[in-house]
Order: structure tokens, then C-alpha cells, then sequence
């Protein structure tokens, strides 16, 4: 190991560190040169995570940020983060390091990245303040990769301090802009890191689940020529001498899969919609979990696949993200997700006559307020014991031109949404597919026949009735984990008043 | 089963085909009124692919679409198809088809899906023209569920067919623009249905690899604030009261997750570029499957990666998906997909050397021209036998300014270029984290500091070396398969004169 080392040059020190006395450790710290794939050196870094009494006594390499340092006469402690773990290094004076070494630790600015060689050192009392409790790292050479600049526009400790915490100990917390204008390191804490990792595997199982269903995965265009639902909310793209617009949802790609055979469908990607909503649940660009299905005779068929697929989301993020769900509970603090299976389905005139009962004036072919929304998902809740439910059978006047009428009560359609405590996080419905029935609904809808044409004529050489839905990814993760802004579960959110970084 | 049947209500046939004398089988054809998901039948409707001898003598239901009908006196003749595999069914005047269902049989506009009861029947010819070579299905019951218009714009079977056939032969093919025109119908066809399930494996391959090596799922934005790389060929967007652009990679986000110690991401998402180049390769949007990570001292630890991540989606394709391969290759013939492990890596000067050699002219730091690059594929394949290599190392010249300089020859830098049969696939690079140097090598490529200050302040805080790429899905699924032109791997393809469908 120490060979390794010592074939890596090291650039001149800051001046105000370098000691006129004699510096016996001199070659054992200081600033990296850049790495720039220079060489290979056989080195072996261990990972934070693995720091534990199992390595007890041995000679180690690590590569971290430095999160926190604390001198403290001829010792500095240092706190060594790598992704959501941490342990604790001690830079002391004696074999290996010289007091100048032991300065030059502690004045590294924080979140710099450092290799650290060390010895792996069983300590008697738990260390509380780092996810690697039984050890510490003895230092015995310390070099700096990647220097931070000394004032970070954020404190971690800040960003994931509890808000109830802040407010009743008059303590710092991070407002949201600071952290959005920040993100790089806002997404460092032990928070995001977990809520990404989710999301993440949100995707993962969302589509492992679809291709164990026998899905297959389309790539749907962005970039579109019209405008296609009456061209409110729709962003203008400048497409070399033309006007293009920017796909609200990937809706007509999805259903043309279907009628060219491919059966069952799905897609995962942005979805643009140039409202000027400034909620905690809007975004201007955000990503769908799409899915479109064939069926046989029944649109409840789709219902119960979509139903099973975010089950199936549910059961995978507890079973397989347990740990990221706790880190951020610790700063978020929520009941754990409920659902049933099978899911809770109740029609729309269920629903409203909940909502009645709670006191609440609906018409029977209103739709749903979000303070309804909400107000419903708490019954629901107390009723049924499931943050998780399906609406079914919205009133016709409320959908879309292409959603199916209800055959048996023509003010109702085949339509249905999702709610994950008490908010929508997916729309969809039975699509007619027979073009005459299309057209006199569009029509109906006062849309104009010539911009639609090529949806409609995509059903015109023989088209199997189907159904699907969209989901909101960035609401998912946001419901499931109990957290109140949109903007917490989007990396870099976009809104009307946000298009960076 | 004849129950579930007898409860569905048939709309009236079309007059011409009814007869005035007595039918006795006229509840056992006609045209279905639309499936709205008035009922929920118990009927288990069969699979095409699975009629096999197996299944001999039992009577099934099977939904598919009519390929092709062939009336024969008393008899009709339909081929059934669904999705890629299809079957003969036999209308026979008999006990259960009067003459008028047969005529009503014949009449059936092609590609029009129906729901057909019939007797499976082993045949003591195989059935050539049919997937199920060794089954015929005798027909019960027919049933219209969704009517096709009489006339089709382009015929499947002109669709499939080879090239050299339809010129030896003097039959027709469809070309191009009639395919991506009727794209609907196109898609049907087996080959297109074989592309798109090899191309959705291409994503769930690549996926699954990165995730299997710790990689973490992103999702980058792709409305953004400014035009990075000076803001040649960039789409602009109307943002509320602003302009914005579509991003033309996610390789500043990818960045900015490394820098937020994320270590290994990947993303699957458009990438939109406003170049009006109308090549065989060029779309304005398509869809980029992008790596970027972490690594210790070296950037080929990444390079590996890559690579191996791209051995693993043509060693799956090859496992999982041989059907999809030799349907692709009837209508497109092709050599298998030649790789090697580990994959060959050549650096530029090796490359620019077998180029001389074979009598090119080049400067040392000149850019591989499209002839030369698949020149260099041929010459590497006579020499290597492979269809995918690394080239490393190109002259930093015409690289662009976040591409890390090679220490050790000035002229050189850390990026690299794979390439499959002599195309390229991928564009990647060490990038420079030093924001130091990455503000001069700005300034030496004459790029405005203030348009990249967000992009350069990422570094700022302490930045892991790393490195990257970005592979282009549609290129990969065409050069795997030998194909010419990449609209024939894009679903729904965007180029600077198509938007539509």
C-alpha cells in the first residue's frame, strides 16, 4: 500500500500550514495533484459502509468527504461521509503524524474529498453521531482529491434538521428555494439521498412488474405536431421553420401500440404541461408511468393490472427501501403507507355520498375539488384503513372526449382515478376505440375534427378495445412517503418560476 | 362456453349479405355491437400461439385480426392473426355454417379483428404459410368485434417482403414514407413487431446490468434555462413569458448527480437536437441511454463499465431474444453480431495508422469523416473479427470543453468513442472536475463564462473525478440488427421534415 502512495505526487501546501520546523509526516498529507487518469495504482478503497469490527486493526484506504472536523489540541477529529454513511477519523500526534499534519486536517473545508489511510480501531462507547458506531478510523495519511470552498451556500446538518425541531429550538433549517438554488449539495443529505434512491426503485419496480405481466416497453415521441386536446397548457417549440409542441402525455403513441398489436404497453418519460399552477403538486415538466392494455370484454381488466402494479410499487419499496424510508422519516415523520388487496375500488356516487354525509354539496356531475380530494381520501381512510383507492366511474361530463360512456348510465363513463393519501396520482380510462363513436364525442366536445384526424384514423383498420392510465412519478414518491411538496421528490423541479439549475 | 356467447347482443348484418331464405346459423356470425364493458363473459380466450397439436379435437375461443380470407365454393379460408403469429381457420357449410356465414366469412374487410369459436384440428399437411403449421381451427362462431375500412394503404405481406425478392420478382414493397405514413399498420407487421421487442429488451438489458453494478436511476429535466454548449442546434421553447430550450443530452444533471455523490447513474430519455442533417442516422429526437459515474484514479474503470454494460445487451439479446433476431433477418438479411470479451480497445493513433495504411490521408488531429469511420469498422473487423471497439483517446481538438486533457500528451485527451459495425454508438468522456480548468478551457474554446456559470459552480464543493457517456437506443437497435436506415428503429420518428404521425 504505502508504495502506492508514495508514487502519487502531492502539490505544494498552503503556505500558512507549512512549518519552518522540520516536518517529519510531510510526505503523509497535502493536496492531490488533479487526478487525470495518470496512472492505476492497485490501490483497494474500502467503502465507509463496510467500516466495521470486522475490519478491526487493519490498514485501510478510504476515499470521503470530510463533513465535519473539531481540533482539539494535538488530535483532530474528523467525520468521513460517503453517501448516507459516515465514521469517525482521528488525525493524532505520534508515528504518523506531525502536528503540522494534524493542522493541515483541520483546517480542510468541508464536503472536500479526502483519501484517507488508516487503522481500522474498535472504539468501547458507541459512537452516536455516525452510522458506523464500533469503529474509528486511526489516520496515517491524509490527502485532499477535491477541494471545497471554505463557505458552503448550505450547512447538511441544517438540511436535514427535523422543521419541528428548528422552530421549537430556534435552530436552522433550509428553506426550499436555498435548497432548490443548491442542489448539488442539498441532494448530498442523508434525505434526498434516500428519497432518490426510492424513486429510483419506484421505476425499477414499476416496469419489472410490467414485464413480468408480459408489457412491453415503447419510446414515445416529445415532440408532436398538434396540439392535440384543444391546445390549452401546451408548450410552443420553435422546430426549424415550423411550430411544433411539446407532448402533454404520451397518450395517442400509447393507444396506436395498441392498435398495432403490441397489446400491453408502457412508457416511462417527461410529460410537459404549460399550466400556471404554483402548488405544492404541480410541475410544469414532470415523469409519467405510462400504461395502455388491451382487454377483452371488461375495462376492469386494465383496472386490475394498473391496481396490481402500484401493489406490487407498495410491497417492493417496503420490502427492498425500508432504510431509506426510515432516514427520511427521521426528518419527515409519517404513518407508515397502508393498502388492501385487492385494492379498494368505490364508484364516483359512492364517493359523493361519503362526501355528503361529511357535509359537503356536490353535484352528481361535479368533479372533485382538492380539498374534496382530500376530504375523501380521510374517510376513505377511517372507513377502510387504506391510503391507497380507486374511483371508478367518474361522470362522463367531466372526462375527456375519447373516455368510453358508461353503456348502462350514459351520464357515467368508464373512467377512473387513483388517490395515495387522499391525492390523485393516476387518471385514465376506457378509450373509445371506434371512430364514429370518437368523432361525435369530439365533436360533442366542440374540438376541431381536422386537428384530430390522424388520432381518429388511427383506429379506422380495426382497433381492440382497451384502457390505461398515467401515473405521476414524482407524486408517487412524494404520497408514499408522506412529504408535502412535489418539489422534495422532482431532483430539479420545474415550474413557472423555476427552470434551473 | 355457448352461453357466454349467447348473451351477447349482434348488431345487424350487413344487407347484402343477408338472405332471404332461412339461415339456420345466424346467431353464430355477425358484427358485434362495440365492447363498451357492458358485461364480464367467463369466456378464456385462447392464444394463437398456443394452438397447437396439444390442444387437438377441444373448441377454443380466439380473438385475432384477419389477415387474409380465401372463399372456395362451400368453403372459406381465413388466415387468423395475432400479433406475430398466426393460424388457418376453415368456414365450412356443415352443421354449424350455413352458406350465408361462410359468404359473410369471406366478406370480412382484412385486418378487421374478430372472436371466433372453433374446433381445434390437426392437419396432415403443414400449414406453411402459418405460424401453427400443424393445427387449422374449424369455425363455430364468427364474430366482428372492430370492422377495418375496405381499403388498406399498404398491405402487410408487401410489407415483410425482402427487397432483392420484390425487384427479382417484380412485386411490391412498400417503401418508407407509406410505412411511416400508416405507421399504425406498419408496426403490425412481424418484422416491426420483432424490432420493438428487441429495441424495449435493449433498455430493460441495460437497465437491469447498471442496477445489477449499484447504479442509481435518474430522471434529468429537459426543458432547461440555457443552451449550454454555445446554443448551436438547440430547440427553443416558449416558457410562459421566456424562452427556454430542450436539452441536447442530460450530461450536465448527470454531473451534478455525481457531484451530489450519487457515484453511478444512469437515465433513459430523449435527447433532442435541431441539426438539419436528413442522414441514414440523424433523428431530431431520440431516445439516450446515458451512464455517468464516479470512479477512483482512472477513467477506463468507466470505460470497462460501458463496455461491459453493452456486452451484456448483446450477449441478452442473443440469449432471449433469437426469434425476434431471425424474423428481423428474413425481410433484412444480416451477419450475427460479432463481439468480443473483453472488448477491443484501440486508441485514436492505432485507429489513424490502419486508416493510413489503407491509404487515407489524415491529420493527427483531424475528426473521423462517416466514410472513414466505417472504413475503420471494416478494417477492424478483417483484423479484430469484432463488430463493437472502443476508440480512446482522441485528440482534444474536437472534443468539446469539459473533456479532460490527457497529462501525458497534451494534443491527446481522456475520451473515447465504441462504435458497432463501423457506426458510432457512443460519445464519452473523462470530464474535467477542476473548476479551474474547466473555466480555461472554456475560455480557449471561446464560450461565454456567464452562459456555463451554474454548470462550472457544480464543481465548487468538492467533485468526485468522473466520467461518462451517452448511447444512442435507436443506433443500437439498428446496428445490431444490420439495418440501414434508423427510422425503421424509431416507433414514431422526428427528422427536420416528419413530426407526424
Amino acid at each position: 500500500m504505502p508504495s502506492a502512495n508514495a508514487s502519487r505526487k502531492t502539490q505544494e501546501k498552503p503556505r500558512e500550514l507549512m512549518d519552518a520546523a522540520e516536518d517529519y509526516a510531510k510526505e503523509r498529507y497535502g493536496v492531490s495533484s488533479m487526478i487525470q487518469s495518470q496512472e492505476k495504482p492497485d490501490r483497494v478503497l474500502v467503502r465507509v459502509n463496510d467500516l466495521t469490527v470486522q475490519k478491526a486493526d487493519e490498514v485501510v484506504w478510504v476515499r470521503a468527504r470530510v463533513q465535519t472536523s473539531r481540533a482539539k489540541g494535538k488530535q483532530c477529529f474528523l467525520v468521513l461521509r460517503q453517501q448516507q454513511f459516515n465514521v469517525q477519523a482521528l488525525v493524532a500526534v505520534g508515528d504518523h503524524a506531525s502536528k503540522q499534519m494534524v493542522k493541515f486536517a483541520a483546517n480542510i473545508n468541508k464536503e472536500s474529498i479526502v483519501d484517507v489511510e488508516g487503522v481500522v480501531r474498535k472504539v468501547n462507547q458507541k459512537i452516536g453521531s455516525c452510522t458506523q458506531q464500533d469503529v474509528e478510523l486511526h489516520v496515517q495519511k491524509i490527502y485532499v482529491i477535491s477541494l471545497a470552498e471554505p463557505r458552503l451556500p448550505l450547512q447538511l446538518e441544517d438540511a436535514i434538521r427535523p422543521e419541528v425541531e428548528g422552530e421549537e429550538e430556534g435552530r436552522a433549517t433550509v428553506n426550499q428555494d436555498t435548497r432548490l438554488d443548491n442542489r448539488v449539495i442539498d441532494l448530498r443529505t442523508s434525505t434526498s439521498q434516500a428519497v432518490f434512491r426510492l424513486q429510483s426503485g419506484i421505476c425499477h419496480l414499476f416496469r419489472e412488474t410490467l414485464i413480468n405481466k408480459g408489457f412491453v416497453e415503447i419510446q414515445t415521441p416529445k415532440i408532436i405536431s398538434a396540439a392535440s386536446e384543444g391546445g390549452a397548457n401546451v408548450f410552443t417549440v420553435s422546430y426549424f421553420k415550423n411550430n411544433a409542441y411539446l407532448a402533454q402525455s404520451p397518450q395517442l403513441y400509447k393507444q396506436m401500440c395498441i392498435c398495432a398489436d403490441f397489446e400491453k404497453v408502457f412508457c416511462v418519460g417527461p410529460v410537459f404541461r404549460a399550466e400556471d399552477s404554483n402548488t405544492h403538486r404541480h410541475l410544469t415538466e414532470f415523469v409519467g408511468l405510462d400504461i395502455e392494455m388491451a382487454f377483452n370484454y371488461h375495462y376492469h381488466e386494465v383496472v386490475e393490472e394498473i391496481a396490481d402494479t402500484l401493489v406490487q410499487i407498495f410491497k417492493g419499496l417496503q420490502e427492498r427501501f425500508q432504510t431509506e424510508i426510515q432516514t427520511v422519516n427521521k426528518q419527515f415523520p409519517c404513518e407508515p403507507f397502508k393498502f388492501l388487496e385487492p385494492t379498494l375500488r368505490l364508484e364516483y356516487c359512492e364517493g359523493l355520498a361519503m362526501l355528503r354525509e361529511a357535509g359537503i354539496e356536490m353535484g352528481d356531475e361535479e368533479d372533485l375539488s382538492t380539498p374534496n380530494e382530500k376530504l375523501l381520501g380521510r374517510l376513505v381512510k377511517e372507513k377502510y384503513d387504506t391510503d391507497f383507492y380507486i374511483l371508478d366511474k367518474y361522470p362522463l361530463a367531466v372526462r375527456p372526449f375519447y373516455t368510453m360512456p358508461d353503456p348502462k348510465n350514459l351520464k357515467q363513463s368508464n373512467s377512473y382515478d387513483m388517490f395515495m393519501r387522499g391525492e390523485e396520482i393516476l387518471s385514465g380510462a376506457q378509450r373509445i376505440h371506434d371512430p364514429q363513436l370518437l368523432t361525435e364525442r369530439a365533436l360533442h366536445h366542440g374540438i376541431d375534427l381536422e386537428k384530430i384526424k390522424a388520432y381518429i384514423d388511427s383506429f379506422r383498420f380495426g382497433a381492440p378495445p382497451h384502457a390505461g392510465g398515467g401515473i405521476g412519478l414524482e407524486r408517487v414518491t412524494m404520497l408514499f412517503l408522506g412529504l408535502h411538496n412535489i418539489r422534495q421528490t422532482s431532483m430539479f423541479p420545474r415550474d413557472p418560476k423555476r427552470l434551473t439549475p
